[in-house]
């Protein structure tokens, strides 16, 4: 974390001339409103989501259409500028975090719907399209947008591209990767190229597969080709109650082994059960240690042959309780205690941080108990909160920020829970991303040589490193340095690669 | 094409000093048997599957693990001197043709399967290794690897990361790329990284999905981490006989409307229906203008409802025979027509030409009557064989090369198909490649500047040209050249996208 800047009370008198000049610059290219200069409206960008990183930018742009993103960051080359691309702000990592000398290209304009071609079964949005808006223009012709994270009323599609956004349902269905099949993008020098798209298995290199999960440091995207499935036949849902996460984790186990995919396998704890409890008054059973949401979906025989599967998995499993959705209002019910989850906390806890993780599913049992041991040893709350289907684990971290120390505690708790998930082969990062906040960890996950082979690709987009500098990458190797000769380890070793993996 | 090239003839005489101290090199590392000079023994890597193209390497080296191809791509490098990697040499696209001047790499040799990780889904394999022994080492845990190429008993695991490999059944579970964890790979100035691997969205670049289907242009491929699907439930195969295509893809367009994802949809038309029939016997219904091949898998109730469907479209749309496999035996048959059809085409011609196109699937009607008329006026005669459910045609050129101009009349008709898929919004390759034989073809297909993009990074990888140069790209800029300050046209205009993608 680093303290709230206070770079635009002296912005002003410090701003070199050139950024001057740039902003001259947009003031030609952009309509007056979109060109934002003001310390007290800079202030409102200063921070994503993840509110303990704040920077106030030099200046906020506010482009409506692909060719003024062109515009902004071919003038940015020239004026030797940085700048952050920024939908709508609500990621977890600081990857929107502003620079103070540099421009923020906030893309809440960009949002137009260009086209839902339901022949193709694709669609194609501008970047600032809120998530959620894409399956409300598919919705009558049968179709959806199948990335969901918690934040899809809120969130644009150029963000969950950054991110590679999940959700819920990508258990099944797969990231925003899964989902784009072509992008239209702006190059920090400022050229327009396609990525992707026409067919599948484009020749040549799939670098939209690259640009999609760089966090911004490739580029500004300025359109979207995604992918739209059709609405399944049927879907069903469950909520079962657990007397703890074991049992529930051992009907998760199962479930997977016997071959089922559901559409999602969410799990909560207690403490996290409770707090939605509070939040939400989702009716969640009373006195369960965990509840598992199970969802199916796709052809009606196929779901309901396979639901019964899934209860009976769960009742011999331990669950005490197994209560079906009767409709599409009872599985709203149970789908919004478990979505409500981490705004929730903030009822029983001032504050909390919600970590992101991933372990291999099988490691379940192990990192639960190691988290639960981490937790009675510093005296710190952690509620879980997790897609259980592909391990990725979202411990919240509770604390009270005006306890003396309580910050540093939750952070250590929070940390050592990440060195647990890599130290069972899992990731510093399941969909939030690495952005600023999990610069530090990139070390821990991956070797020098690795690095050095992103870092590759990012000079080759990024030479100056103007495009979300600071970003992913730890103290970036200068671009003209040679990648060196040295040889490298073997990762993976013939032993022991199921711990690596 | 080119003419079969006598470099090696003279190899002995032209070949550079540093070659000699290459070779030595390579002497030192690598066991007797696994460095290569003699011409007559060198002929054999001649060409990969497509055996227009011809080249005689001027050393073939055949490393038996992962640090002798680090050593070796090194030795390259610190010699300056050229590299191909080969797997089986089955391609059909002369991704594989050696360099006169340079080193084969032929990973024969690596064909351990280091790992079968069935709790996990996954295996490490050499790349070596064949496509099918994947499927062969998981089927007693009920699991397979899911890309099948035709060449699959044949084809190597690294050949298919080279080219994103499909096959019949990747309409419903994709290419290669969709099926690989991670990868070990040596990059062209010899160091070993790993790409992608431990957990579903690691943070950093994608760079593993660029590198699938990069054609051997970026490194050599070392270990591969691939995923191993749990064998269906059940399977429904079908053989439906049409009076003619027009009817066959009115049946595939409603399928795939009704929401239906099979397996496999594969068309055959009249001409390649006669020939898989002449040299396999498969009993194929007499008198049909085109057969379709449809195969259902999943769990048991879904198939068996959907299957019943799928029946049902084929004889609404003019099916006048449907005939289901009753057992292996049958299903094996069924398919036995389908996979020898370009092998089979050899019984009525002399010579032909496998080209290799895509096209959205709605055009499908469109491309075929056009394709006809290439043929009706040219003389040429055209048997088509495609992956119909994703628009993936594999029209065979027929001729006579021992008739004057007859080659050339063949190769003007394979080149008039890619422009039609090319003006129909297709691509000139779904999963053959690139290669030696499409380099041409790339600028139709791709902007200067998309073309630019994927320059950069071939050169942050390859700044000296030397791993398999020659394929992929057209023309390569020098590395060092900087990729031009010009602003960039807008290939996705918002009108007519429909068209473009």
């Amino acid at each position: 974390m680093q303290p709230a800047s206070t770079a635009n009370q002296t912005e002003a008198e410090t701003a070199p001339t050139d950024l001057e000049g740039l902003i001259g610059r947009f003031r030609e290219a952009l309509a007056p409103e979109s060109v934002i200069t003001d310390p007290q409206r800079l202030r409102t960008y200063e921070c994503d989501g993840l509110a303990s990183y704040r920077v106030v930018p030099a200046v906020v742009v506010l482009p409506e259409n692909a060719d003024q993103v062109g515009e902004i960051v071919a003038a940015c080359a020239e004026y030797g500028i940085a700048f952050v691309a920024r939908g709508s702000g609500t990621g977890l990592s600081a990857g929107a975090l502003p620079r103070s000398d540099g421009v923020l290209i906030v893309t809440s304009r960009m949002r137009r719907i260009l086209e839902v071609d339901v022949a193709n079964e694709r669609a194609v949005v501008e970047p600032g399209v809120i998530n959620l808006d894409v399956t409300k223009a598919a919705a009558p012709h049968g179709y959806y947008f199948a990335p969901d994270p918690s934040s899809q009323q809120v969130c644009s599609v150029g963000g969950n591209v950054a991110e590679n956004s999940g959700g819920a349902h990508c258990l099944k269905y797969g990231f925003t990767s899964n989902h784009v099949l072509a992008l239209e993008v702006v190059t920090p020098d400022g050229d327009t190229v396609e990525l992707g798209g026409r067919a599948r298995d484009v020749p040549g290199y799939d670098l939209m597969g690259a640009f999609v999960g760089s966090e911004g440091t490739l580029g500004v995207v300025t359109k979207i080709v995604v992918r739209l499935l059709r609405a399944p036949e049927s879907v069903q849902t469950l909520l079962a109650g657990f007397p703890s996460t074991d049992e529930a984790g051992g009907a998760v186990s199962k479930i997977i082994a016997e071959g089922i995919t559901p559409a999602a396998i969410e799990m909560m704890d207690a403490l996290s059960i409770e707090a939605a409890e509070q939040a939400v008054r989702c009716g969640y059973p009373e006195g369960a240690g965990a509840v598992l949401v199970v969802e199916l979906d796709g052809p009606a025989p196929e779901v309901e042959h396979t639901f019964a599967e899934v209860q009976r998995h769960c009742r011999d499993h331990g669950a005490f309780e197994v209560r079906v959705a009767a409709d599409d209002a009872e599985r709203a019910m149970i789908w919004k205690g478990r979505k409500s989850a981490f705004a929730a906390v903030g009822r029983i806890s001032p504050d909390y941080i919600v970590q992101d993780g991933v372990i291999p599913r099988t490691a379940l049992p192990e990192v639960l108990t190691r988290i639960s041991a981490l937790s009675a040893e510093s005296g710190v709350r952690v509620a879980n909160v997790f897609h259980a289907g592909d391990g990725n684990l979202h411990p919240l971290v509770l604390f009270d920020g005006s306890e003396p120390g309580a910050v540093e505690r939750a952070e250590e708790v929070s940390g050592s829970i990440l060195d647990v998930c890599l130290a069972h082969g899992g990731s510093i990062t399941g969909e939030h991303g690495v952005g600023a906040d999990k610069v530090k960890y990139m070390g821990r996950m991956f070797t020098e040589q690795d690095l050095d082979t992103m870092q590759r690709v990012r000079c080759a987009f990024d030479p100056d490193n103007r495009c979300n500098p600071g970003k992913v990458f730890p103290t970036p190797r200068l671009c003209g340095e040679a990648p060196g000769q040295r040889r490298g380890v073997h990762p993976l070793t013939e032993a022991g690669l199921a711990d690596q993996f």
